[in-house]
């Protein structure tokens, strides 16, 4: 990178990636950008990013390239895929996957990029798409913490806590450690504010009892009262929040680790798509308590 | 009660109740105890307390009585059995239980209580030994809101929180429903740890990357340090969680709660019992996935 601001390059502009996007572009650095749907591309194009049209094209032209991708197969055919990064890739370049994937998928990607010259990061990221507009994310990072230096100007315009965590891999790792504890929270939220309506206690005064102790969390902090206003729309879509789960345990599998509660909780969320509920908020995930227990948190929930 | 500070009693000095006691004998208040070992008794009365011999002595002298006791069969043998409080009971006595026990008998209790002129409500407490030295506790209060504005002075020495939900028993309702929570986070940050070191990630930057963003919670906040350090050692014993989880599994079916998570959370404290560490702290359940999945948290844990 020369002392003039790098060129960078973002692929995959969703409700996360635009955000961030528009916040490299704020911050004043040249934006090469690329999507598969092109409502997004124009909207940045006119900001005064430059469109590319495909992975490639943009790899090609970047010093610094982002990935915010759905999930671990998307990561993998953008980066190793046909027209992929790989393709495109020039010996210095600096890859960063913002995307929540397998770590196992992190690391095969970070081995083959390796191999044409492209120094890897995995760094998922925590804090919705408010923490993605307002560019307070917490970024969890692994791979060398050299490149992490160096692209580091970058994550300052996206987030507020950036933790170098290990390896390559590990950033994934510790994205799917937070997932552990943020369905944990949702999960029992449920079941307490369903305990407390079917015990005949005012879930709301229960939520006001608690919140300040050792229950304290940011989910009490934050969720009861959308659900108290029958808010449910996200938010962090349930889908996601499954398919993370889904990623806690696969990666639980391969690594031998034997978990409980955190497969109940996966197991919470698969109902909640099954049942339709998947484009709801994560917190929503009472309405399969709702079902399951014959009683509703409120007498009519605008779900 | 006169315009003179009214005379408080205080019934089972563990070490919740003698601290408690302890700040109402601090703020003025005369105060006539009873436990049943002597040496919390001994402490108090050269303090100032004075002694009585049963819980009907203790009754006959005061105008506020307090009891915090293990269990829900303790609390109705102290209130309803032989020299109980039922025995010394007179018309305006206030009965205020500190205990963590069943909604169902905190009902019980009441209601037996409410015959003989005594008015009873139910305020389990959280936040810890410390909370309890320091005056700060979070106090979830059942029963008439007249009678908790008339003590509302003794429990302003007591916490800092003081809610009152609803009628008799849903402080307990509260409690539970705090309970579970504060399972939820002790297991998943348990899982999320021995998950971060068997998928070669280091646990204490796992921790330092996600405490400040979604997953943010007072067990990630307080706990991790001790585990790091070695310190297993309560803080609030296991077995009284495991007791505490028992409550909650009796009283969800009772009312017909289907928990998930909660349940699985109760077996795992259930576990950690069987597995002869019931007196360590309610954080070292992770002990017990330390053994299922061969792997320690720290190479050496001065456990």
């Amino acid at each position: 990178m020369s002392s003039q601001n790098p060129v960078i390059g973002y692929i995959g502009l969703g409700l996360m990636g635009k955000a961030m996007a528009r916040n490299i572009l704020k911050a004043g650095y040249p934006l090469v950008v690329h999507n598969r749907s092109r409502a997004a591309v124009n909207e940045l194009v006119e900001e005064g990013a430059v469109e590319a049209h495909s992975p490639a094209q943009v790899a090609s032209q970047v010093d610094v390239l982002f990935t915010n991708l759905p999930d671990s197969p998307d990561v993998e055919s953008v980066a190793l895929g046909k027209e992929g990064i790989i393709e495109g890739a020039h010996d210095g370049l600096i890859y960063v996957d913002n995307s929540t994937i397998k770590p196992a998928t992190a690391r095969k990607v970070a081995e083959a990029l390796t191999e044409v010259g492209v120094i890897s990061l995995d760094a998922p990221v925590s804090g919705g798409d408010i923490g993605a507009r307002e560019g307070t994310l917490t970024i969890m990072v692994g791979g060398p913490e050299e490149a992490l230096e160096r692209v580091r100007p970058i994550f300052d315009v996206l987030g507020k806590a950036i933790t170098h965590v290990g390896d390559c891999g590990t950033g994934q790792s510790a994205k799917a450690a937070n997932q552990i504890m943020v369905a944990a929270q949702m999960i029992a939220m449920s079941e307490l504010l369903i305990f407390a309506r079917k015990a005949g206690a005012d879930p709301q005064k229960v939520i006001q009892a608690i919140r300040g102790g050792a229950a304290q969390c940011w989910t009490l902090d934050v969720k009861p009262e959308r659900l108290f206003e029958g808010n449910r729309q996200p938010g962090f879509k349930a889908y996601m929040q499954a398919k993370d789960l889904a990623i806690v345990v696969d990666t639980a599998q391969e690594y031998g680790v034997p978990l409980f509660s955190a497969l109940v909780d996966a197991q919470m969320y698969n109902a909640m798509l099954e049942m339709g509920m998947g484009e709801l908020d994560n917190s929503a995930v009472i309405g399969v308590l709702e079902t399951l227990s014959g009683s509703k948190l409120i007498e009519e929930a605008q779900v």
